[in-house]
């Protein structure tokens, strides 16, 4: 290897004010295919993260009756505690458990509810398994703080479920902590409730801690039952659970999400959380607080349209060349793999510049799954059809040989 | 010293599953005291570090507006477009300098901007200077990432101004970066153009970066000129600037605020952003177009409604005896000294309990000024004076030496 081998540039290039730390965060991989999207017309999005349903009208109303009676102040940090309660006896009778509102911290989305806890239990040396492919948020925030991550492959095979004797065989005496996401962003995998049990039970013993991101939570269907892993922990002591209003009442941009741990662990979480944001915003917690005491129906409803829309694309995408799916229960994403040895990314980019169809390559989620594309329907069947009437055609005519 | 001097309960009490960088994070002296006076009757607050004026009208109807009108997704992730070309405009005319939206990052209030811009160049053996008193979220956001953080000692006899010199003197090779906050928490001192632009200008030459809090950038009395460092640097590129709309605009609770430096600075926070908290609450987003783009007399009329309320708090804290206190021009809080030797917060917990008037003290900002108070006045003339009929008859039984 000669000297200009090395990669000498990127550590020059890399102004040295930054804390070493920013390298862990990668290029947005979404963010990269959005913005070429922006510049490009006529453009059919199934790379959207976010509900496209409209928020319920009860739920707006209630942020817009709290701004209007003046709740424009700081709340407690913890969280509004009339969204404490409520979060804590939505929980309680949910997963059947026992949560105090000492139990929750409310929250900027779930996002910020992640990067508490991932951060704060992270450290040099310390193990972290995540499934493979992940939502891309979880690996750096572990490596930022000098984490290691390993990962645990999923397969399109079996859907990608998580095997628990494969979990719980990856555990070595220098984890310390596993990433769970179910429904799962991207593979719309729901992990049933045998594998979950199994999996924080093994957790709890050997004292590893496990983080459940649980955003999805309200979007399962086929009638399959929601296993929350709230509901599959004797106690807290080794579990943080996340989840927010975005996706289950389409109030993304209210930006309102909640950690539920140990009272010890909130406790410190608390302090953490008073110097990243201080706290969440007031009318998107007076939001929270209507949705969570509010009728439900909207929740009912959405999850019909969701599954419509699913089973849709699964036609489409069977009448697709090059695509093969498995049918996922959750989330609003289908995952299908293309031909073993081709990138997803890169036929994401032909894809959008040739044809105005913006997916995700599966490589923007780890590595095991990179012939994969993520393709949202959180948008219409009408342009989930318009788009495959692009797709098809442009797929029969590739040749991935 | 013998083996049971070592604080090992310390070590041992500490659960180890915590990232040892939250021990930065110190038990923060305001909320004792806050959760303290939560539990006692007929409090009057002193402590309170959000405005008591309801915000403008038409501001809260831009958010309602927003929310009726379907705004409840996500915006793009440095900001509202509309928001973002506001504040290029509004900085752009204030500070005489162009700005584009690029310039810009909305955030979580001030506290995320403030989380980003410190986490984000801190890094171990990085010397960073603050004044001391200052707002507590400094230090520990510095030394969370391995940062040394070297206290700048400013004195109540110059009523807590910084000597350009002194800070230039203080300078050293290792100096990363210095944090100033004008007009500044807790000793509302405004820092003059002069000595500013001496210590940015001097920083610029050395390469080292200035991180300036300015929230309350519009709370400056007796016609005094504001010098935003925007103003006082010939480029970005050692610069980063925070605000938001929560101490102007009666706004806290929105949790709008934003961070402004070089097109290069907001790239690379941007993607940080993403990861701490995606984006900011879309109605709040709003609410700060209108703050910009609407009419500002409530910004001066709020302006002369804290310029009374100092006048009088400076009066009643003259007529008390131990207190003595030079006239801040900013902010709304007052930050006199008690005699020499007394620690301010063995005497606001004696006041809150024995008085039931909650102040904070002085060593919760820092090392220098442990005998001092933090009075603040976003409160009525009325609660002032009702707490100085306690104060003043409490103090005359108080024998300090």
């Amino acid at each position: 290897m000669s000297l200009s081998d090395l990669d000498i540039d990127f550590y020059e290039s890399e102004d040295p004010v930054w804390n070493p730390a920013l390298l862990t965060i990668p290029v947005p991989g979404i963010r990269k295919m959005v913005n070429l999207a922006a510049n490009l017309k006529d453009v059919i999005h199934l790379s959207i993260g976010q509900p496209d349903l409209p928020a319920p009208e009860h739920v707006v109303e209630a942020s817009v009756e709290a701004l209007r009676a003046g709740q424009t102040g700081y709340t407690m940090d913890a969280g509004l505690p009339e969204l404490l309660e409520a979060l804590a006896e939505y929980y309680g009778e949910r997963c059947d458990r026992t949560l105090v509102p000492e139990n929750i911290l409310v929250t900027t989305g779930a996002t910020e509810a992640i990067y508490l806890a991932l951060t704060a239990v992270s450290g040099p040396g310390r193990e972290f398994l995540v499934t493979d492919p992940a939502f891309m948020l979880y690996a750096p925030l572990i490596r930022m703080n000098g984490g290691e991550v390993r990962f645990l492959p999923t397969r399109a095979e079996n859907g990608h479920q998580l095997d628990p004797d494969e979990v719980i065989d990856a555990f070595t005496p220098n984890t310390h902590a596993i990433v769970l996401n179910s429904p799962n962003n991207p593979t719309g995998a729901v992990y049933p409730r045998r594998a979950l049990e199994a999996i924080v039970e093994e957790a709890a013993y050997r004292g590893i801690y496990v983080i459940s991101d649980e955003v999805y939570d309200h979007l399962v269907y086929d009638g399959v039952e929601y296993a929350s892993v709230l509901s599959c922990c004797s106690d807290l002591d080794h579990v943080m659970v996340v989840s927010s209003f975005s996706k289950t009442f389409s109030l993304a941009g209210m930006r309102v999400g909640w950690l539920i741990a140990s009272q010890g662990a909130i406790k410190k979480l608390r302090r953490y959380h008073m110097f990243t944001t201080t706290v969440a915003n007031t009318p998107g917690q007076w939001a929270g607080v209507a949705a969570l005491r509010g009728e439900r129906r909207f929740v009912e409803d959405m999850v019909k349209v969701y599954q419509r829309r699913r089973d849709r694309l699964m036609e489409l995408v069977d009448a697709t060349p090059h695509l093969t799916c498995y049918k996922p229960q959750g989330a609003f994403y289908l995952f299908p793999s293309l031909p073993d040895g081709v990138t997803g990314s890169n036929v994401a980019l032909r894809l959008l510049r040739e044809t105005g169809v913006c997916t995700i390559g599966g490589d923007t989620f780890g590595e095991h799954c990179s012939n994969a594309l993520r393709i949202s329907y959180a948008t219409s069947i009408d342009n989930l059809e318009k788009a495959f009437e692009r797709i098809v055609p442009w797929m029969e005519k590739q040749d991935f040989d």
